[in-house]
């Protein structure tokens, strides 16, 4: 495939148009029109159809796009063709509900490990996996295939716990501590931050701003 | 204060900003300028300048900014000068970690009340809040200051139960189901999304593309 830049902008719209599709074609729609996909996300028509053309389009015949087939061939660019392996490195209560959530392996994300440095929480088993010490990370990342690693360690403890991973070749980190790992870890490793308090900020500030 | 438009890009670094400044100010860090904080937040340095003069600049005098009054003139705009109560709806794993959050409680913001629909749950205790029935959620809505609701019910249900805490004066949520709710709530209402699976959906497509 030809490949130009791609805006990051375009990128992050994919998930969602996915997402949409993927209930679309649960609820047996077969076609959609880029009017009608622009009404229900909220996005204009020529957004669509612009952010559409990155990909080359996805060949909108007569009315509209038939579902099934625009879903795959997004999904085929985010790379949900493939199965990703992800470990979750901190089981506290985030980690842990991290650890149960359904969304992952819904959508091709196995969960393969689970660290904690806490002695009572090693051994536990959380959905089929046992929760291992920490002083194993960096073997187990060496000897599995590891996709994703999802940081739930305590802030101060961020950044020396990817490092290791990514001297143990893993590139792609969901970062849900204050850590701004971004910007600490080498060129060409992917970070996605949920910064939980970022988030709860935000509204403070519109619903101040409302206000006035 | 005089207001002219402020873009969402600026907005959303805010909290960044703050938590970096309330990070220095822990380390008794006195002064800043704004070129050590471009290096730190890897940001251009005119690309704070623009943001700061947004809000009217700060005052850099001489050598910098005074750490303690930027942390506190950007938590003024963000509205961190008050506290917040907070609910959280659906005690599943998620809505459960994040009623044991401390981050939130940190910053200001006071979990009041947790609900579920779940006898089993109702009535347990976490972090000193009994969690109440769903069938509470509409008086105490309506009973008390409520200023954000946090929504981890099942997706299915997002929709209805924050249009009821709609009607019951709450303008804002913070969505950990994949719904829609922006698009779905009257003009007014400030919605921020916690899309887990889009955060790890990205990370797929960043791997998929660097191996290319």
């Amino acid at each position: 495939m030809e490949k130009k830049e791609i805006s990051r902008a375009v990128i992050n719209r994919l998930p969602r148009y996915y997402r949409f599709l993927k209930e679309l074609e649960k609820e047996g729609v077969e076609r959609i029109s880029s009017l009608e996909l622009s009404r229900a996300l909220d996005v204009t028509a020529s957004q669509i159809r612009q952010d559409f053309n990155n990909f080359g389009g996805f060949g909108q015949q007569g009315y509209g796009y038939n579902v099934q087939h625009l879903k795959e061939e997004i999904g085929k660019i985010i790379g949900l063709d493939q199965c990703y392996n992800m470990i979750i490195v901190g089981i506290g209560n985030l980690g842990k509900a991290l650890a149960k959530y359904p969304g992952f392996a819904n959508n091709g994300y196995s969960t393969i490990g689970l660290f904690d440095s806490d002695p009572a929480k090693i051994g536990t088993v959380i959905n089929d996996i046992a929760v291992r010490g920490i002083d194993e990370l960096g073997s187990f990342a060496a000897d599995n295939e590891v996709d994703i690693a999802v940081i739930c360690v305590p802030r101060t403890e961020a950044l020396k716990t990817a490092s290791l991973l990514v001297e143990k070749g893993i590139k792609a980190f969901m970062n849900f501590t204050q850590a701004d790992l971004e910007h600490e870890l080498p060129d060409g490793i992917f970070v996605q931050n949920v910064y939980l308090i970022d988030t709860v900020m935000l509204l403070s500030y519109d619903l101040n701003n409302s206000k006035k």
